[in-house]
């Protein structure tokens, strides 16, 4: 799997395509976008991997002169290779029973490398599907430690996707810097509408028709990251805020599976605040 | 076609739906909504008219002791009396358009009074459709006249609703109050997201994955009025902010239309700013 | 909660609201539709149960004369205790997982009185999750045995309701039959298109543009029974007949919760083959 | 803009790709496909028209040597020639008044050259417009005259596309064979569901809780040919088939305009009786 962005200009397809038609590269999936407004172009492409004469590692060593020409932010990835992933929650269940669901019906092809949460309600349904758990409680009067615990924790598993399944800590922004591009949170509400605490509330007080959720990347500015994909649900005036809560769950968990899959699978790409997504 | 929301009680609907029944009034629709937080109790009786041995005025006798007792705010209107509306335009055509076609096809039941607009081009359209047009134009130094023209337009037709269908200025606050609760506005953004200018470029700016519409009753607070309809259309890093326009017209076609018409047939209750909606 | 239907006629709600009313009993929610077609009527009345002066048993008895007078089919239930619950299912685990979420986090408040499978491999999830589950196997040559042996658990347990989570097997008429408006399916595919084995891949074959799910109550007639809820979600060109099973597993889970909600809650009303759904 | 399908072999892109950054050719927006199912590739690549050193026969020169090669089914059209376009209509207005109202405003750039119609209606909107209005009556003993007078009409505008706006009568093989891949129709359901006459009744009958409209091209199998676009709306008990009538136009203008311009914009490629579509 190859992704990359780069100033547009005339041969970028053309050079990239060549050159892997050049050692057999069957490609499996292409996808390009030239953005107008930053003249920014980006790309995916999905080869085969046995219709090539080398591994990944070759292909970035192939790859490495053109990449360096053209300016491209690129990488190469295995997809024989299953991602590591970190799950937090806090006290919440919905997302999380979500995602052991699929990863345990191997929908998601991933490796699980733990949960890490700041409770231990949850510890149960993660062990019983083989997963390990680790609660890492949170001192309010001194927040800086949990997140040090978890710090070395992601540390020592390189994790290629942290997700936060309603998990209701506000990351420092060290961790945000850390692992820039590659945090996940799920909000309760249609970004950039009812942004912090309690949105199925405000979206009740202002009376609005349709609530949603939001699948972003995490950065040190909170609920402001770039999104990767967003959903809503009708409600009507009969539905109090716990319904909202009620539906809200059922976009929750779908828009959340659907953000970790697009990323995984290397389809997100970074453009500015704002996302490429070749679904 | 009755209309109330009172303080809840118990035997809100025996008492009413006895006086209706002790008259031999079939009731084509009955919708009740018990609203925990405020407490009020919502309804609309849709009668059929010839099932009453009096009109609508005699129903209003009938009822008004009833209503004293319940402190109801209420409303009986003749469902045979078409309401009378008028449509304030600028420039920009398509919502026009729409609410003309299906006025034209007797898909919108309404009397249309007028069609007042600070320009001329639309002119054309409407008076091809049989409708009357004004053009009040509008003096960037002294806008209060271009208000007062209109508020002694709307004087003399006494209007059920008055359209802001793509009308760019913002109305001053004696006429919001004068016409509370009649005039409906079509907001190009799922609100509360985006209020004020250029809302589809605001949305491209922060990369949301769906763009809405939203229509709500005008009140002194801009973009702020209880919301009648919303909607929300799919677009994708593929499309420009000229795009989200396209896409974004057939939304606030639709959500428009879908507004005017439950307005018109006394589905609409306002609770606070919030809306019931007996669709 | 008192949910009836009967020949339309002037005076029904005044009748039924005014028992009520008379008794001091305040209703939370009241629903009517007067259907048009079959000429009857259909209501739904919520009561808190503390506001009459007798239980569940009292209010049949009170009810009764006003039922034999308007020819009613009704009945009325105490929504204070749970109604009881029996889950079929195969081997595919999606349906089965999500039921259990809602009801191990209280979402859904049933009593689970039966999980029941063809399979061993389901067992785990259920067990640990604190739910009884019996493996009867089904023998190609005699499936009737199968039958026998889900009839005669469900007459031990009296289910309010029977879901087919995605279980395989069609069942019998005489099961149908005996727990008509009980038993509950859900189909992978928007009906009436692709009734029948492996939807999804007659959705690919044929082109559409969206696929869906069915929530349906279970006749004689196979995947032809009273519709209670549906959605779709849009694929495209790039997606196989595995990615349609993927997508739609989230639909089928969704429109199956919110159909056995429905049916929970006494919010579906049969009228012919059609459902009236107050919700 | 070249749009092109050929068996799938390593290099294709390369080719294709290669060939036009040899010349210069700066690529708007190129997708492609593979499809696994039937071993073909398909590919749009949108060219700044003046970034190539020839018009469209020179890119069409230049790239037959390739085309050959690779077995391809090609087309090189000029986006700067707007396509011709020409309406079926009978006697409902709404799919008319939408495609009218968007030729009006240049959101659809095409150059509408005639709207035919076997009544005399619906002639007033459409010469005001600027169209010309061919009326051809339909003797219900000798249609053949009728589509031998509209098979003449065609043949000397020779269109691009011909959209059938619930034109309601059926076109003879000859004719849909003629210009198979430029007929479009609006087909007044979720297809295949409820194809031929009244479907919205037969959506009624069914009890479906959503209704739909379905774009699709014309082939001599009635409401059978690859569709282009689809989506739905959803209904419930409270709407008669009128309210269904209502509702649904809203969802068939919408799709009829959809595929119209994707047509337009050569963005379908047809993969047997499927389509490609790159939105």
């Amino acid at each position: 799997m190859l992704t990359l962005s780069c100033p547009d200009r005339v041969g970028v397809i053309a050079e990239v395509a060549g050159l892997l038609a050049g050692h057999g590269g069957w490609i499996l999936e292409a996808s390009h976008h030239s953005d107008a407004e930053s003249g920014r172009f980006f790309m995916r492409q999905e080869v085969k991997a046995d219709s090539l004469p080398f591994d990944a590692d070759g292909l970035r060593q192939a790859f490495e002169p053109v990449a360096a020409r053209f300016e491209m932010d690129w990488q190469v990835t295995d997809t024989g290779v299953p991602k590591k992933m970190v799950v937090l929650v806090s006290k919440q269940e919905h997302c999380l029973y979500d995602l052991l669901a699929r990863w345990h019906s191997a929908e998601l092809e991933v490796d699980l490398a733990a949960v890490i949460s700041n409770h231990d309600v949850l510890r149960g349904v993660v062990e019983w599907h083989g997963a390990p758990y680790h609660q890492l409680p949170v001192d309010p009067d001194n927040k800086a430690q949990h997140f040090d615990e978890i710090g070395a924790l992601l540390g020592k598993i390189q994790p290629d996707c942290v997700v936060l399944a309603r998990y209701m800590q506000v990351l420092p922004e060290w961790l945000c810097r850390e692992y820039a591009g590659r945090i996940i949170n799920i909000h309760h509400s249609f970004l950039p509408s009812f942004a912090g605490a309690r949105p199925y509330h405000q979206a009740y007080e202002r009376g609005v028709k349709l609530i949603g959720a939001t699948c972003h990347y995490v950065t040190a500015d909170l609920d402001a990251g770039p999104i990767i994909e967003q959903d809503v649900v009708r409600i009507d005036h009969s539905d109090s805020p716990e319904d909202y809560v009620r539906y809200g769950k059922d976009v929750e968990r779908t828009v959340l599976a659907r953000g970790v899959r697009l990323h995984l699978e290397d389809r997100v790409l970074r453009n500015g605040n704002r996302t490429v997504v070749f679904d």
